[in-house]
């Protein structure tokens, strides 16, 4: 029941899954691949907001609730397969199953934890201790993705960035 | 139904509705009052996360969603009332009461989408800016709260709060 409400999507890494302007149609599963959320900023640069890898969901959670066009970028960061769940298939599967609904309420909550974690970690810890922590949660990830994308993230600089990996952190 | 299934709490100000090391009992609706959810920083400064003011939720959702003791605190700031839905109560509402479960999850969905874009304002505003912007959208609240405290919320110190209040902000 639950795969024959999702579409299975096969997209080429730099694809974009959102643009501003458009709304968001749904939760995204990641089957095999890694997404990013990202925002341009007032200064013209990209503030990522969020990673998605195998078996994360990621979506814009604000254009979804609120119904109205996303201020952000979803983008394949290489060869993607996913799984897209609409808002209207959601609402048919929350119908037919509502033990779906527990779930997504339990993602839910678990997403607004680790942002609210993510929130203490940016008033609590500097620059190298935030760096170490998440190195620490994310060993695999950290060789994954480009150490910009990691810097931005993280909320510094590409030049701190590159200057702590070469303490060989 | 709902009231049933809710414990109405008159507490002073100052009272602490969840410490360090204990289990959080469940989520506050709050009627009257104002209440706090901080931590002790490891540089023994206390970090405030989140606030409630009436007819907002406050909990530490990660206590509930993984069963564990809390490390924050929620304190009362002013004399309060609130309800409580226990974590037992909660589980029966939503088997009597499925439209409540969605309730739920709408309210951690909308609860993520915030705290998302306080790290958005964080990573992309100065101080000032932060501040402007925190003003505009609850003008009649930091009337209400202690400055010290809203300079925790946002992430600066008291003596930023003074010089920026002084230019008559």
């Amino acid at each position: 029941m639950l795969c024959s409400k999702m579409e299975r999507l096969i997209v080429k890494k730099k694809a974009l899954l959102l643009e501003p302007g458009k709304m968001c149609k749904g939760n995204y599963f990641v089957l095999n691949g890694c997404v990013r959320q990202y925002i341009i900023t007032n200064k013209l640069t990209e503030q990522i907001t969020q990673f998605g890898l195998e078996s994360w969901w990621i979506a814009d959670q604000e254009s979804l609730v609120n119904q109205k066009p996303s201020n952000y970028y979803i983008q394949a960061l290489e060869d993607c397969e996913l799984l897209l769940l609409s808002e209207a298939n959601r609402v048919i599967l929350f119908g037919q199953v509502p033990k779906m609904e527990s779930y997504f309420r339990i993602m839910m909550q678990k997403a607004f934890v680790a942002v609210q974690r993510r929130v203490g970690f940016m008033l609590n810890m500097n620059d190298e201790e935030r760096y170490r922590y998440f190195v620490s949660l994310y060993p695999g990830f950290v060789q994954r993705v480009p150490q910009y994308m990691l810097a931005s993230f993280l909320g510094f600089t590409p030049q701190f960035m590159s200057r702590i990996r070469a303490k060989k952190v």
